[in-house]
């Protein structure tokens, strides 16, 4: 039987931004709507003229405004990859679920699964034939007691191999990798010229921040460009064996990105996913040699020597399988590391730690000193136990300075771009005592509050840390913020929590 | 620290159906979007004055024409609910993760929960707490090996009594419900006629079909209006002793309808969900008497004598513990029921049963000839055994018509408002032989995608069952619909797939 397609629709973008979830509008009086039988929350396939398509959820529109009864409207994200222009023609179908959903039935149903059911699995998430809820799904099913060590490894393998991967050709490539959870921890900035002062490989990308007040992509922001095309950061690693860039540009392990959007909201932080999303990236981005570092305090991610040691653990078991030469270092996660939180204020106390200033911050720098020892302890060259004395060196000579100055250049010197916020509030001691506690997440959020990462000068300097002793009325910290409303907010709650515990 | 509240937004409705999603639209360039370090997808709760209060998933909109800067857009549904007119002054805000979170990450972890576990999430779920994804992580971690027969039992009690509860002052309340899945079941129609014509009080409500191409409500109302207020639909139920009614008006169980919006996409049919979601909803409804029918077959939901027997124990064992007097039989599902597919035809096959004409599909009479006589022995004046006798002179005296006029009348009579679809299509006999399968899922989609149930008149017509023999070029079953662009469809997917094997 032949007839013309009723289901013919004209393209429309959407101005609306749904993330990671593609969303498609259709008006509740569109044809194809009332014969498909689609309902709200529907899975569609939409598909181009070329045959390009993409998959959507479906929302019911009662405004032609939004969409008109002939028309097909797509989120912003739905609507650029589907590469094609307004108004062309597309068709809408009912999606037919991923196929490699019977995989994640059988891993709720406590099978355990095989290497090929999690390359399928991947491959199905990074092309988006998964809606939230099938993430979800998945990613409950393996959590906690559901994948076994094994488990882990595959899913770490299917998931590097699920978008590019950088070849540097070097028998030797470096990176560093912190879990996350501490503010101010920017020890990259001072490893990373460390390193390529002494001539080391380490290309390292960072993440922006999603729930902290700074990634070290914010952060390097301050000073450099960090959004760099790919061949553009090749050259810079092959001239001085290091960069400080954002990661988004290439597309390494991008079905993590997908991951993370649903693993976030749930708070799912099982270990095997975290170890599997670290590993499987750091494989992409082409490194041979890595150094984990694990915060533990009673405010940190990981809060028990325990869980600790059961997270190296897993870390050292896929890292071996897949070759990738790991240490794992257990932190003091106990408190904010160094002075500023926020990228102005963290780009400062990075900079003086590579000037020596006198008013340096000791913690940054020391921790920054541990874990680059023990990097430079890779090279087979440096005997064991003298990469510490070599990473001192490296720093109080000045060639660490030098190197990030070279960076810096060809980056693209952004210096002098971004100031502190004028806006200060200073938070006092209420009575004399020593600091017992300092919480990382109350102090996280009062400096995004402030407007920490998206304004860059604003944030929280500490003026005091775990074990100084204070008179009543003595500044703690002070927040700065660059806008009025941010301000308040920020200020208001500090007074109801400062963060601070004093004995 | 005093300061107005610069959070403070205008209300406005977005004409977008996003089912049992509430979300809320910012535009990008809102202060509050900025300050508060939302992203798109974050949990808000959106509160009005007088503190009533709603939780929805942000949006980021680009188009002022959406929702502009100063104000704060919600979907047709999450507008309802905080029951505020457009412009009234809200503020919005991060959510708090529902507290009963924990209970569901002690589960993916593998624990048993306590009844106040259960108690607490379906508390939240009922308030709107939790999104779609928190959703799918619950019912993830209760699926197949998560949860033992005591669970189920406490998440039936739990989800009883998330909302009303019916109370009749009866000893004896019969009710009757099939897990479904096989096309043109309409046994409930005869079944209530013959039960409230013996005098048993059975104040039956259905629901509407919603990936079928008929529910017992959509049925129904081609006879008569469903949708009647809880007061009316009591007045009924006293004077004739039944009803067949849509059960959407009283808010029995109301988490069951959340759930399953999130169930249904994953294909997430685990039996302990099941049988709370229908214990959940009969006790609620005040039922002391349930027959359950679970249809068995290759193409039906059940496909297994041994995952039927486990279902039964299953009902069994929760049944006997929430006070519920159970019985289950497991019938023929290998095949549709009846003759017509789709409200209109469904209806007349049940017309021709209750009026004993001769071309009355014999099936259908039979199977709730059955049915009913079971239920007709939860009577005690009712000797074991003669059930069935009963039933069948109920049906053969014309009693059974009678009280279904009656019921048809006082619910408000319909008849005649809708015919049969005018566009007809047969579907053909390839060749000779006796048929071997009819496949319900193929059928099913044949006749939504003719337009049922939207259109009551669409559907399917069986002329031919398992085992009869038919000539080449003898019709199989005839597609009705009254639109050209379903009947295109439907015809199309029927001569690829026309659901009919032939020996």
């Amino acid at each position: 039987m032949k007839h013309s397609n009723p289901h013919c629709l004209a393209l429309r973008r959407v101005a609306i931004d749904t993330y990671k979830e593609n969303v498609a509008y259709l008006h509740r009086d569109c044809q194809v709507y009332r014969s498909e039988g689609f309902q709200a929350l529907s899975k569609v396939e939409v598909k181009g003229e070329g045959g390009r398509a993409i998959f959507a959820v479906l929302n019911v529109v009662d405004d032609p405004g939004i969409t008109e009864p002939g028309q097909l409207g797509l989120s912003i994200e739905a609507f650029d990859q589907l590469q094609l222009s307004a108004n062309a023609p597309v068709t809408v179908g009912h999606a037919k679920p991923p196929g490699s959903l019977h995989a994640v039935h059988r891993k709720i149903a406590g099978e355990r699964l095989q290497p090929g059911d999690y390359e399928a699995i991947t491959r199905d998430i990074v092309e988006l034939r998964y809606s939230k809820i099938e993430l979800a799904a998945f990613l409950v099913a393996c959590s906690e007691t559901g994948m076994e060590r094994d488990e882990v490894l595959h899913l770490t393998r299917a998931m590097a191999g699920s978008g590019e991967r950088l070849q540097w050709r070097e028998p030797l490539v470096a990176d560093k990798h912190c879990i996350g959870g501490i503010p101010g921890n920017r020890t990259s900035m001072l490893v990373v010229p460390i390193i390529a002062a002494h001539g080391m490989l380490i290309p390292k990308t960072s993440s922006r921040a999603i729930t902290s007040p700074a990634g070290t992509a914010d952060t390097m922001e301050v000073l450099a460009e960090v959004e760099l095309p790919p061949g553009r950061l090749n050259e810079i690693v092959r001239a001085e064996r290091g960069c400080l860039a954002w990661g988004g540009t290439a597309r390494l392990a991008p079905v993590d990105d997908i991951l993370i959007s649903v693993e976030r909201p749930l708070s799912l932080d099982s270990p095997g996913q975290l170890v599997a999303s670290i590993l499987a990236k750091k494989i992409a981005a082409g490194a041979t040699h890595l150094l984990i570092d694990i915060p533990m305090g009673p405010t940190a991610k990981v809060r028990s020597q325990s869980d600790a040691l059961r997270l190296r653990k897993l870390f050292e078991f896929v890292g071996d399988r897949v070759g990738l030469q790991i240490e794992v270092m257990i932190t003091d996660g106990r408190q904010p590391v160094g002075r500023g939180i926020g990228p102005v204020l963290e780009a400062r106390d990075v900079m003086q730690v590579l000037e020596n200033h006198p008013d340096q911050p000791r913690d940054l720098r020391e921790k920054s000193l541990q874990l680059a020892s023990r990097i430079l302890e890779f090279d087979p060259d440096v005997r064991g136990g003298e990469g510490y004395t070599l990473a001192r060196d490296i720093l109080e000579s000045g060639r660490a300075l030098e190197k990030m100055r070279s960076i810096i250049k060809l980056q693209g010197d952004r210096d002098g771009t971004f100031k502190i916020g004028p806006l200060v509030h200073e938070v006092k001691a209420p009575h004399a005592g020593s600091v017992a506690a300092i919480d990382n997440l109350q102090m996280a959020r009062i400096a995004r509050l402030a407007g920490a990462p998206m304004d860059k000068g604003a944030g929280v300097e500490l003026f005091r840390k775990l074990g100084d002793t204070v008179s009543p009325g003595e500044p703690l910290y002070a927040i700065h913020a660059e806008f009025e409303a941010d301000f308040a907010f920020a200020s208001e709650a500090a007074g109801i929590n400062s963060g601070f515990s004093l004995s």
